[in-house]
C-alpha cells in the first residue's frame, strides 16, 4: 500500500520543521514554507508559498490526502493587521483551495489561546466550553475552528483542530521549570503521535487540547484519548 | 435626567430604520449610513462612514454611551470577500474603536445563522450550544462574538450579541407562512423591546437569540428573559 501524500505548511516553524523529521517515514511530504527556507529537506519535495495566494494554494495543495496546517503568524502579541493577513485570509484560502481540489483532511495547528481567558482565571477547561480567546491571535485560532466546521458542515470535508500547548524539547523541562510548562508541556513526540493520529482517525470534526499526558493539566485531553486514539507518553512531571 | 447617547450603525437598514423610528423617544441617537443615504431623519443627527474606516469610527462612535452596531452585509449567501470586508474587518474597527474612544457598550447584531446547521438538522439549540455556521456570514457573526468576547475579558468593554431571527412585519406573518417564520419571527416591537434592554441590562457579555415568543419556537431565548429581562409581546402562532 502506498503512504499518504500529506502537505505540511509552516515546515520551516518550530512544530513544521519536527513533523517533517519525524513523519517523512510513515507518509509521502510535501513541505510548504513561505519566507525562511529550510534547513533541512530530507530530500523531500519543497514547495514556496504564501497561505493567502489562493491560485499558488490550489496547486500546492492539489494531490494531497491530507494536509497538516502549521502556517500562520505564530506570535501571541501579533498586529491585528498581521494576523488578519497570515491567519484569517490564510485559513481562508488553505480551506478553500483543499476544497476546490479535493483535498477532504486537515489537521489544523489551533492554540491553546482561543481560551486563555479561562486559564487566567485558573479554571480547568475542556472543548466544550465557549471559546475565551486571549489575543487577536486566539480569535484567529478560533475563527479557524469555526470556519473549518463550516468546511466540515457545508461541504463534508474531515478537519481536526489542535490547541496545541507549550510544544517544548525535553530539555525544557526541568525542576526549574514555571508551574505553567508543567501543566502545559507538549513533547516532541506527543506532538508528532498527535498529528499522525489526527490524520489517521475515523473522527471528522473535532477540537482537542495538544498536551502531553501531565500530572498537573489544567486542559481536558480525555476526547483526545477517546476521539483520535491519543496515548501520550510524556508527563512534564517526570522530567522536572 | 438626560438621555442616554446612542449611536445606530446600519441605520439604513431594514432593523437600523425601526430602532430609529422607535428609540428616538428613549435615546439621544445619532444615526451612521454607509452607501445608501436615510429615507426619514426625523431630524436626529445623522453620519456618514464605513465600518471598515477607524480614523472615521473613531469619531462616529466618540461621545455615545452606546452603540447599536447593525452595519455590514446583511446577505447569508454574500461571498466571502464581502463578508471579509464588511462583516469581518467592519467588527474590528468598530469594537477597536469604541475603545479607543472609551464606549464601554455595544449591541451586535448577530444572527441565528451562526448556528444555522442544527436548524437543518432540526435540532433545538441553546446558546451554550457550539456554533455551526451555515455560511461565510454566519462565521462572521461567530467571529464577532468573539472578538466581543475578548474586548469584553481583555477591555472590560460590555457586548451583547442578539442572534435575530426573521426579522419582518406583523403583515409578514399569515395563515400562508411556512413553519419557519413561525418559529423564527422576530416582530418589530420585540425586536426594539430586545435592543433597549440590552442597553440598559446590568448583563456585561452575553449571546441570546432574537425572536419573538413563538410557540413553535426551536431557538432558546430564555437566557434573554432572565439575564436582559425580555418580555415578547408576540408570538407568530396569534398573527397565522
Amino acid at each position: 500500500m502506498s503512504k499518504k501524500r500529506v502537505l505540511i505548511t509552516g515546515a520551516a516553524g518550530r512544530i513544521g520543521k519536527t513533523c517533517a523529521r519525524d513523519l517523512r517515514e510513515r507518509y509521502d511530504l510535501r513541505l510548504m514554507y513561505h519566507r525562511t527556507p529550510l534547513e533541512e529537506d530530507y530530500g523531500l519535495e519543497v514547495v514556496q508559498g504564501a497561505a493567502t495566494d489562493m491560485e499558488r494554494m490550489e496547486e500546492v495543495v492539489d494531490g494531497m490526502d491530507a494536509i497538516v496546517h502549521m502556517a500562520g503568524d505564530p506570535r501571541v502579541g501579533a498586529s491585528w493587521e498581521s494576523i488578519l493577513e497570515s491567519n484569517i485570509v490564510g485559513l481562508y484560502c488553505l480551506y478553500e483551495a483543499a476544497r476546490r481540489r479535493q483535498v477532504s483532511r486537515i489537521v489544523f495547528a489551533s492554540s491553546n489561546h482561543a481560551t486563555g481567558f479561562y486559564e487566567q482565571e485558573g479554571t480547568f477547561t475542556t472543548v466544550a466550553m465557549p471559546a475565551r480567546p486571549d489575543s487577536y491571535y486566539g480569535v484567529s485560532k478560533v475563527f479557524g475552528e469555526d470556519l473549518g466546521r463550516y468546511y466540515h458542515d457545508q461541504h463534508g470535508m474531515e478537519i481536526i483542530c489542535l490547541r496545541i500547548g507549550s510544544f517544548q524539547p525535553d530539555e525544557a523541562v526541568t525542576t526549574r521549570s514555571n508551574d505553567r510548562i508543567l501543566s502545559t508541556w507538549l513533547s516532541h513526540r506527543d506532538c508528532v503521535q498527535l498529528v499522525w493520529r489526527s490524520i489517521e482517525s475515523t473522527t471528522k470534526y473535532g477540537i482537542y487540547y495538544g498536551i502531553s499526558g501531565n500530572k498537573r493539566a489544567y486542559w481536558d485531553i480525555s476526547n483526545a484519548r477517546t476521539e483520535l486514539g491519543y496515548e501520550p507518553e510524556d508527563d512534564a512531571e517526570r522530567l522536572a
